[in-house]
Formats: C-alpha cells, sequence, structure tokens
C-alpha cells in the first residue's frame, strides 16, 4: 500500500491523507466502513517475533532505537491486521529523554533513581527539549511510509500517572507516598503536575510534528483516585495536556483502568475518544461521559484465554454495545497481557471486522 | 468490662447480650452512641506489637494457634480503642484447614500446592468439617471474654476470591486462568464454586457457634469482574454462603475493592451491610445499592500518611456522606498499609468518635 502525503496547515508538514481510514472514521463520530480495532499492548510479549527481537535489546534501547522502534511497532499490524498501529514506546521514555534517572528493569518496571518528594526535587527536574525525543520522532518517520493507509497512534503516560512513577520511586499498589504528597503538600503537588503536564506535551507535539495520525494519553493510575480527587489533583493538569492539542486536528484518545468514577471528568478533560475498561459497558460509560465522544474498548484481556467460542460471544456482545455510542473504536479494556495467543489475537480481530457498525 | 452472657435461640449457645453496641446498632441501621469504627486490617503489621510477635511465628502459625490468634486480635482493639474486634484469620485458613495444601509464602502470599482446572480436581477438593475449624473457634473461645462488651466479627474469603486462588495458584494481577475457566468449563466453575461456598459457609458457621457477633465476607478480587460475569459466575454462590446465615441473627459485612460496578449485586447477595472502597462516595455507593442497607467504609487507606489535617477532613466529609445512608460503620476502603503510623490510627479513631451521628 502506499499512503497519499498532504501538505497541511497542521504542525505537521507531511500529514498524510487517510480518508476512510475505519479507526479515523469511528474516532471521528463518523460511520466507518468496518468496525475499527487495535490493541493496546498489541506490539509486545504476546508476538514471537517480538521476544526473538527483545532477546538482544533492553526496554529503553527498543524504544529509542528508530529501526527497533519501527519494525516492533509494525509486527502487529502485519501479523493481525489491526486497523492502527500504536507507537512502541515506554510510559517513562520522556522522562528518560529528558534526562531524569530511570531505568526499566525487567520483572519490576520502571524504576526512578531520585524519587522526587520535595519542591526542591521538583525545582530540580529537567524539562523535555523537542530536540530531546529525535529518536521518538525518527521511528515516526521510519514507520509512516511503511504502514501505509494504516493510522499511526502516538503514545504518552498522563501527568498522574508519571507523578506516581516519580513519588514512589517506581510502580506502587497503593500510591501511598504519591496520595500523602498531593495532600499535604498541595503546592509541591501541583508544580510537579505542571511541569509533567509540559513534558508530556512537547512528548506528544514532537509525535504530532513527526506525523502521528491520533494520540492516545495513557492515565494507568487514575483509577486509583475517587472523582473528588482526581478532579482537585489531576483533571487541570490532563485538561492542560489535552486542550494544547485540540487545534491538532488529531483525535485524541484519553485512557485508564478502573475508571468506573472518571468517565465524565476524564472526557471533560478534553478526550475525542474515552476508553472504557471491561468493568462498564460501552453504553453505560458513554452514557456517563455525557454520550458526548466515541468509546474505544472494551474486551477483557483474560478472555483472549477462554477460547474463540467464548470470545465470539464478547465479541458479538461488545460490538451491538458499540453500536449505542457516538462511535466505536474496538480494542481490549486493557492491554493484551503476555501469555496471550497470538494466533488467538488475529481470528479475533476477524472477528471483529465482522461485525455491523452503526 | 465484662460482657453479660445469654442464652439464646441462636446458633451460638452463648451469644453475648451486647445491646448499646455502637458496631452492632450502626450495622442494624439503629442509631449508635458514637459513630463506630474499625479498620480492615488493624490487626497487622502496622502495630509495633504484632511485629515483634509475628518474628517468631509463621502467618498459618498465627491464625492457627488459639492464643496467639487471640493475641493479635485484641492488640488493636487495646491500642485504638476501635469499636469492634476482626478475627485474625487469613483468606486460605479454610483452605489449609480442610487439608488442601497450601501455604503463605511472605512477599508472595498464598501459595497453593497443586492448583485446581479440572472437574478432576474439583471432585478431589475435600470439604471442611467444622471439627477441622476447632483451632479457630477456640481462638473465639478465648476472645469473648477478653473482649468484655466490644463486639467480635468473624472472617471468611468470598468463594470467587478463593477460587482464583486456588486456580491461579497464588495472587494473580488479572485471573486470566479463572477467568477462562469459568467461561470455557462453566460446569466445572459452578462446582468448585458450589464447593466453596459449602466450605466458606462451614468456615462461618463454625466461627458463629463460637460465639462472634458479626461476620464478614471478603470478596477481595471480585472488582476484577464486570456485573454481567459477577451476576452469573459469582453471584449465586456468594448469595448461597450469605443465604445460610440469614437465620443467625447476626449482621452480615460483604466487602469487595474496586466494586464500583458491584454495590448492587453485592447487595442482593444478602448484606446486612455493604462495604464501600473510597473511589465511590458512600451515599452514592448506597442508592447504587439499593438505598436499603448500611454502609461500611471509606477512607482511603493512603490518606492515613497525609498528616492529620488532611485525614481529619476527610473524615469529616465522609462522616457527612454517611448520614445520608440507612446507617454507617466507619472504616478505610480497603485494609490498612503495613507501614502505617500506628499513633495516626489512633488519633484517627478519635476523630472519628466525634463526628456526629445521623
Amino acid at each position: 500500500m502506499s499512503a497519499g502525503i498532504v501538505t497541511s496547515a497542521s504542525s505537521a508538514p507531511t500529514r498524510r491523507d487517510l480518508a476512510g481510514s475505519p479507526f479515523l472514521d469511528a474516532a471521528w463520530g463518523r460511520r466507518p466502513s468496518r468496525l475499527p480495532v487495535w490493541f493496546m499492548r498489541q506490539a509486545g510479549r504476546s508476538l514471537p517475533e517480538y521476544r526473538a527481537l527483545r532477546a538482544d535489546n533492553g526496554m529503553l534501547e527498543a524504544c529509542l532505537t528508530p529501526d527497533l522502534t519501527c519494525e516492533i511497532t509494525l509486527q502487529p499490524v502485519r501479523r493481525h491486521g489491526v486497523d492502527a498501529a500504536i507507537l512502541f514506546s515506554d510510559i517513562v521514555v520522556p522522562l528518560y529523554l529528558a534526562g531524569i534517572g530511570v531505568d526499566i528493569v525487567p520483572g519490576t518496571g520502571p524504576v526512578v533513581e531520585r524519587p522526587v518528594r520535595t519542591a526542591a526535587d521538583v525545582d530540580a527536574l529537567p524539562d523535555l527539549d523537542p530536540e530531546q525525543a529525535g529518536p521518538v520522532a525518527d521511528a515516526i518517520g521510519l514507520l509512516l511510509p511503511e504502514l501505509g493507509r494504516t493510522p499511526l497512534i502516538g503514545f504518552a503516560g498522563a501527568p498522574f500517572t508519571l507523578a506516581s512513577y516519580l513519588i514512589e520511586g517506581g510502580p506502587s499498589r497503593n500510591h501511598e507516598v504519591t496520595k500523602a504528597l498531593m495532600r499535604s503538600q498541595p503546592e509541591v503537588w501541583h508544580a510537579l503536575m505542571a511541569k509533567l503536564a509540559r513534558l508530556t506535551g512537547t512528548f506528544l507535539q514532537r509525535q504530532i510534528a513527526a506525523g502521528v495520525d491520533a494520540v492516545q494519553l495513557f492515565d494507568s493510575w487514575a483509577g486509583a483516585l475517587s472523582e473528588r480527587d482526581y478532579r482537585e489533583f489531576v483533571l487541570p493538569h490532563s485538561t492542560a495536556v489535552l486542550g494544547a492539542l485540540a487545534g491538532s486536528g488529531l483525535p485524541r484518545i484519553h485512557f485508564g483502568v478502573g475508571t468506573a468514577e472518571l468517565y465524565g471528568a476524564m472526557t471533560e478533560a478534553g478526550a475525542d475518544v474515552i476508553g472504557v475498561d471491561w468493568r462498564t459497558p460501552l453504553d453505560v460509560a458513554s452514557a456517563r461521559s455525557g454520550g458526548v465522544v466515541p468509546v474505544q474498548g472494551n474486551l477483557d484481556p483474560a478472555v483472549l484465554f477462554a477460547g474463540q467460542e467464548a470470545i465470539d460471544a464478547d465479541v458479538v456482545r461488545i460490538a451491538a454495545e458499540g453500536t449505542r455510542c457516538p462511535g466505536h473504536v474496538f480494542n481490549l479494556g486493557h492491554g493484551v497481557l503476555p501469555q496471550t495467543d497470538a494466533d488467538v489475537i488475529t481470528r479475533t480481530v476477524e472477528t471483529i471486522h465482522a461485525q455491523p457498525v452503526a
């Protein structure tokens, strides 16, 4: 396939014309030619070709070596025929690019060298210079011609999820240091979040300038908060990130997990598409978010282990629930689990593509 | 304090008369003399005296040696002046007592020797003989006179949470083997759940016969399920457990975490009190559960790290939300975190006791 490269007034000089893309049509609430699907973490350990490639390369190396990033991002598109690629990256990549001491430790996840817990710690955090995101932009440059007419979704972690990693020093089950800091030192908290919103904004703007066709803001841990806390401590900063991208002309997907109480607030932050996990039916989440934007989701990743009959039954149900929303991009409710059988994913894409659209 | 021991028609020949207990009054929707509070995992690593005692004793030993269980259960009552004790135990204790190969490994949690995944595995699972729960009944026997007029809450894990441990072989982040089994082999699933409902029922009946004053059914992992799955695969079995206790005359508390979508269904299962985590305001959860039973909760355990001012503000808000429910037992939204400062807990109890009741 070849893509038409067009000059546009938007920030990307070489924005591709992807008219008729099922993913973009659904994301904008237009009737797609088929029910579009992609999977969070579709590029990853479920694919033998990914595991082979990662055997010799660390996670940060895979995210920051353009030809590796390009190849890993393409693998699930080639194999499964999904309707969008998602830039292979990690939540902490922009922190690393900005010069913050962070590593991704196999079996543990991101580990931050010096946790951030005081005003001085926040002041000492560097900003991200767009030039520092060069390897990511270069990967996008390699990807666009390879992808043909398949859209590429840009990737960034949201300020709250980044803040939790920085404050806790790594993944946290209960986020107690983070929640204590937000309440006991609100000025430090908001200064940190404002800084992370700028960093995330810079990272996404660089991806947009390089040519991505949509963006997804991952607030993986937002579901740890009540709506009250989310509105006071998080919403203003995620709004700053998403609001600054409103003029890009690209759909902005806003995703969290365990966010049953947050669909309204996360939509208010400036989402064009709201991600929904499997706990809430799509049409219920859509109603809670005001019924104004398309939804993305929401097959339970664990169902991919339950056999094709069970998978197909859930796909049919979810597709039907999606027809009662202002638009529907099929996805899982969270990322593909590492042990998932790649062939099952491919067959599931076929089932999804066979569903009627509204 | 001394407790009046009375003969009653209920299953416990020596049921104490605890008339005027703030906890029991609130649990039955009567106006308590003060806002009652206890904390899930109040007996545990937050207490120096617990850590000292556990230094020489494994977890299962602590749960199954009556004088140890008694002492650990009493520690937070003595220290904090809470309005109820909760029997110190672990989710897997009745499995162990029934002879199922399970151990509690420090840093990991319960580990099951032979995971249960087939009809034959389910058939091979032993039932629990009430006599096997002797050490737990003996601990209750020691506790009742020591507790004076403080009620004792019995403890058991719900069938779904037990099933997840048995099927996965230990704690699981995504419960994929469990969810796959429930969908791909529903007859095996329901046979397992029916067996676990019997075992849980036997375990709780033995505690009731020994004299506990209330019971709490912990379905810690239920929040991993959608309401649809909960109703199909879990509700009938939790209903069997709770329904069999309806005649006991004791309040039945039903608790899960991340259960924003499940308050209605978990109340329908037969709860006299519904546990609420911090993500949902008490009055909202109460409305979702039909507004018919008292609520228990819901301070975020992480807030105990945020300083007394932040804690007090949340206590005041939560107590006010509780006045708009048919009854309110103050608690955390989940268990006390191990690093929590014990003195902070004690001061928080004082703040809670100073709140007005409806």
